[in-house]
């Protein structure tokens, strides 16, 4: 089942000397995965295979579609065949615990059904506020700088997939202290926290109070959306924030630490929970 | 109208001298962009606001919703109004030509009408292969590899807004002597392609060949694909290429070049053109 990564043919050119090599090359594994829920399409999207159970998982959390892990019974990959006759496991099927229920429908339905003239900045965050349940502004949580400088490179030492291909993106839960709870990778970077929030919520039930979510790309509006739905107080990622990111976790009372390279990072939102 | 960048506060960290320094920061504007067509709605997108008709034309292109930009009449943005009572300018509704029509629907409608159990690798190759009307295979464009290689850096001359918040990502239109068409940069990386084929599609029709699509980014199955829908016979990608995108470059006969930096690249498909 789901090969991470895979070598393809390469001509590595070099303009300077003049000359151009065949050398084999690994690559980052993309292909799509169908997300069901009772025979119901909620998402469609491109990941690396291998974590896909934690994927379907998270990916339901943090849209808003179930409140717990438990709200799923089970989760069993579709006998989809590719052209070669062999299994692809690129359908997951989840099946919701007696007395569950979506939340709400998948994000592609909802698009398809506004009609208002209104998706505004502000429209937005107000709908992701409404969506989580959790007051993150509230979690008495403090983290000490050291400790947050120092986890690009504790997640970077989980990093395999990015090691082999240089394409693959990592995020990863950590508690106040720098411990991390999981770390998880694909070439989505969205994907990526789906996973690890999907890994950690099997042991753990939701909100995840007093952690911090680690990403090793930028900051956008959708991964602090995620970390609000998901109840973690702190995000740190490696590269830059949007301006929808800091908006929104400056309204949600969301540590927002960027351009995160050791010993220096920036704060963009409480930076009063660094201690 | 739509700002490019915009000022946050900001605290700078340094743990090992100890500091923290309050500093305001530039980061890349991301707002939501709904894109209507005759009045209904067919994508949502988190974008950076400056070139919207570009992105909506380039969007319906490489979607393959329409076949040309003449299929487009007019695009207006929806006078929505923000918490400040200004205008947003989230909303552009464009209207169809006289006989024109939508050539596909959008694709969560597609997404959501999914049912059989059989999104695969393969199928998604078959799908893009039938959307996409042009033979960029037979495309007998060349590319000097030193052009190839000078790409990013050209690129790089354009990126005004990476410059300034180190967070954006850009796309390119080069002809095969490495002049560039067009560049646009954008937060989302298919959304900078997205602009900047838009953008060429108004002075010049589909398929754009003997061009070259350059991406600061990683390429992946899907930047693959709008180049392939727009008719352009060759990707140069900064970063990694994805397992999907060498499939399909291949497939295709789109010639693939993955991390690019002079003097050195990669390349997975089509190496012939390399004069």
């Amino acid at each position: 089942m789901g090969r991470v990564t895979t070598r393809v043919p390469r001509t590595r050119y070099d303009v300077v000397r003049g000359d151009a090599v065949a050398r084999p090359d690994t690559v980052a594994v993309e292909e799509p995965l169908e997300v069901r829920v009772d025979g119901a399409t909620v998402t469609t999207t491109m990941r690396t295979p291998g974590d896909d159970f934690d994927l379907t998982l998270g990916h339901l959390l943090t849209e808003g579609m179930i409140a717990s892990a438990a709200d799923v019974a089970a989760m069993m990959h579709c006998t989809d065949v590719g052209p070669d006759g062999s299994p692809t496991f690129n359908v997951v099927e989840a099946a919701l615990s007696p007395g569950s229920a979506l939340l709400r429908p998948a994000r592609e339905r909802t698009q398809a059904m506004t009609s208002a003239c209104g998706v505004c900045g502000s429209a937005s965050v107000d709908a992701v506020r409404t969506a989580g349940r959790f007051d993150v502004a509230s979690d008495p949580a403090t983290f000490d700088p050291a400790v947050v400088a120092a986890l690009p490179e504790a997640l970077r030492t989980h990093q395999a997939g990015f090691e082999r291909t240089g394409g693959m993106h990592a995020a990863g839960i950590a508690a106040a202290d720098g411990a991390l709870l999981a770390v998880r990778e694909d070439v989505g970077r969205h994907n990526a926290v789906d996973k690890v929030v999907g890994a950690v919520s099997r042991e753990r039930e939701l909100p995840l109070a007093g952690t911090v979510l680690a990403v090793s790309a930028r900051a956008s509006f959708e991964i602090v959306q995620k970390a609000a739905v998901a109840g973690i107080p702190a995000v740190v990622a490696v590269g830059a924030p949007t301006s929808l990111a800091v908006e929104l976790a400056t309204e949600l009372g969301i540590t927002l630490v960027a351009f995160t390279r050791a010993p220096r990072f920036s704060v963009y939102a409480r930076a009063d929970r660094l201690a």
